[in-house]
């Protein structure tokens, strides 16, 4: 037998078991604003799912609850898919997103924290609804599995190898002993993040709602605003602050939060990866500042800076929010931005796309390269953190970000079929798959993606989940020799 | 001593010499065309450079004619930088190209290959300049080194070094045990090559003047027409179709024409380069045929075809002619000619780029990726034409490949500084470091290099020169190190 079909059946039931319970509290929010036809759309959702959950977590007896690699790729890969298709059950039900396309994209791009919308008028959705799609951020950023993980042990199932699938990044620092404690560990710094920002919002003058709609969209990296001008609506210094330093916060590697908790603050300046991730920052907002007070693009140095820390916070850690339309700074800032979105930010972060210690592994071996020109005998090992990475995981980071690019090239071909213009088309792809959610022309920071037609929009959703799972895991399933691991590859 | 000096002061001198030599042709074509005032500016640039040239040459005597690595590409180097510079003199000296930023960069143009323009109507220029314009290419196309290292013999100099810092691609086969008769076998190809394309564009109703212009122009892969409308001047299909043949055949591996030559026609279809190569050409003018029909961008489907394979012809080949504006087509035809500016011709062809050799290397280092995934312990080589590719080829691949796109990110963001649109910037500098010409946008091929400010004309033209130097060659001269071998580099 090639897969754990019974264990892997009764893990997609506590999954469905978990999403139609993270509904419920959107359809609280419902009742609180007394949107009885949303709350009805929820109870109609969540109903028939708890109970096939439930079935299917009890009813099945797996005979072994060992769970191979393959297993682990393939839970992953559909928990993902399940999630973003049982997820866009209330937008349709509730009749506000009705075409599955559409609902689909936007639960797509709210699991995998992307924050790219459909939607050309957020504010027209009820509170419950806009609730649900920002809700799947939070769910979405630290993994709907670390979640799983945390409980699959009590169940009797090793969850290192769905962890081993899912985690963004490729390293994840083994913090305990046990997968699940890791996991528990993680979301426990999650929740402190959520519930501080939350706080600090409700002080810059938002209410509760729009506290967390805001904190949920930048500690999972994701972008989906309650309002059409994202976070300008705000139009407030103090709010762009604090949601910046949480964007930022949640773009360095979780397990380095872990040792500052524990007082090892060297651990986190020893961090290359953590280092470079800064130094791109600052560089950054550096070069579109001075581009955009070149230009006059605005009044006051303030304001340049603003908005410039704002926006390049936004892109690196892959969230998207906008406090401006960057669509239209001048070429030079809209550039940086533009290669920023191949970036994202450090591993086992909240952050979508390639990650800092790909980039930086990538410049190490660019250097190497040059000096292996000049010494063409010399032995030159690529180091990290003062160790040489082991040849096998700098080939891994290369397959990476060759596949990346591949799938870049693939998937922005595909899309210009809708015959939109080339920037559109590549942005949109790029924006996509790093789980950014705005790109540049008509998928800009004040566009939206409704102009795709559907088998676009549902490519592109796929494209998201791809993305959020670090490609393979989405890719191994369309390999023929994963399904028959006789049939090996052939390079 | 760093650098064997003299040696290098005797070689360049030569290359003083045979610049000045090479604007005989040019001269004469003036004479002939009764153009005087630029023949008196040719008599004007020739006549100093001769002297020059011939004293640098006769008077240096070099302590050793052994030549090191580094002395190799610094001569490289500096020789390309040097006929750019000195190729530029007659169009400033007639006072067509007054300024030397222009002058300099339609040199470094014509020498790379690349054809692009800062001229908004070519059609001005006399036909003496114009010439001289196109026999860059020519000169270009091969190599001014490969013309060198069949001289350098006689001088007593090894040339194997200089031809290792030059040649394009990561294999050049060496067809004879001496690099001299390697490089007047490779000449004669070529002589050939330029003298049947001469004769066929002569039956196509061009007179002798363009018929040359425009196979300098296509056998050297470069681009430059004397028409503004490009080889969409000739409306013929007869023309369409020789120009698309010798582009293409000039985008095929020279050693694999010598096995031709000599009857071992088998080694050409076991090439697995060149059947790569004409695998992406079928599939790009298929699917771009398909696209233009869906589109109906032409009447018929005749027109369609001639359009879609001289422009993918053109593109892959890195040369740049146009017979329609391209910049028109619907954006699935646009996307494909993009990222077919990454591509090029096989290695050692006149092609810039990244050579086709690379890409395929790409791909099968995905499919490892994708196959060591699933089987974590496997040992997997990548193969080409059935051989295992040692790792540290492999790896210089990569590493190639990496310089080239954190390149062009670098450079788009430079240049973007001008303020023209993303997809102007990106293409400018695409099409520029790929050896192509046209872009898209600002660039594209009904437009020209006018628009861009003089540092970045300037920038532009050592993009084109180290993107015809396979980018290390430039580059090293850059790093510290390269000056100073106790230095070594730390990665």
């Amino acid at each position: 037998m090639v897969l754990n079909y019974k264990a892997i059946t009764k893990i997609i039931g506590m999954i469905i078991l978990i999403i139609a319970i993270s509904m419920l509290p959107s359809a609280l929010v419902s009742l609180i604003y007394n949107e009885f036809s949303t709350l009805f759309a929820f109870i109609k959702s969540i109903i028939p799912m708890f109970i096939i959950g439930l079935i299917l977590t009890l009813k099945t007896r797996p005979d072994s609850t060992n769970l191979k690699m393959r297993d682990g790729f393939a839970i992953v890969a559909l928990c993902w898919l399940l999630a973003s298709l049982l997820g866009s059950v209330p937008f349709m039900v509730s009749g506000y997103i009705p075409r599955f396309a559409d609902a689909f994209f936007e639960t797509a791009s709210g699991f995998s924290t992307t924050g790219a919308s459909i939607l050309t008028n957020v504010e027209a959705l009820p509170k419950g609804l806009l609730f649900w799609r920002s809700f799947t951020h939070w769910l979405g950023g630290m993994g709907i599995l670390v979640f799983a993980i945390a409980l699959l042990p009590t169940l009797g199932i090793a969850g290192h190898r769905i962890a081993k699938a899912e985690t963004t990044g490729p390293t994840l620092g083994k913090l305990m002993p046990k997968m699940s404690d890791t996991a528990k560990i993680l979301y426990i710094i999650y929740m402190v993040f959520t519930i501080v920002e939350t706080i600090l919002l409700l002080f810059g003058g938002m209410d509760l709602f729009d506290s967390l709609i805001h904190t949920f969209g930048s500690v999972g990296t994701g972008g989906f605003s309650s309002y059409n001008d994202s976070i300008g609506h705000f139009n407030s210094a103090y709010i762009d602050f604090v949601i910046s330093f949480f964007m930022v916060l949640c773009g360095i590697n979780f397990t380095l939060f872990y040792c500052v908790v524990h007082k090892h603050y060297k651990d986190l300046f020893k961090d290359g990866e953590f280092k470079v991730y800064i130094t791109i920052l600052i560089s950054c907002i550096l070069l579109i500042s001075i581009n955009l007070l070149y230009n006059n693009t605005y009044d006051t140095l303030g304001d340049t800076i603003r908005y410039s820390i704002f926006q390049t916070s936004s892109i690196i850690t892959t969230t998207g929010y906008a406090t401006t339309d960057f669509d239209l700074w001048p070429s030079f800032s809209k550039m940086i931005l533009f290669f920023l979105m191949f970036v994202g930010g450090c591993s086992s972060s909240t952050t979508g796309c390639m990650k800092v210690i790909r980039i930086l592994v990538l410049f190490k071996l660019i250097k190497r390269g040059i000096a292996l020109r000049l010494h063409p005998h010399a032995v030159i090992s690529v180091k990290l953190d003062g160790k040489a990475i082991p040849a096998d995981r700098v080939s891994a980071i290369t397959n990476f970000i060759f596949l990346y690019l591949g799938i870049v090239v693939l998937g922005s071909i595909i899309i210009s079929w809708d015959n939109f213009d080339l920037i559109t088309s590549l942005s949109a792809m790029v924006s996509c798959i790093g789980n950014i959610g705005p790109g540049f022309g008509l998928v800009g920071p004040s566009m939206n993606y409704s102009i795709f037609s559907e088998p676009i929009k549902i490519f592109l959703s796929f494209v998201m989940l791809a993305g959020r799972l670090e490609l393979f895991t989405i890719l191994l399933l369309l390999t023929p020799s994963f399904w028959n691991p006789d049939k090996a590859i052939r390079v």
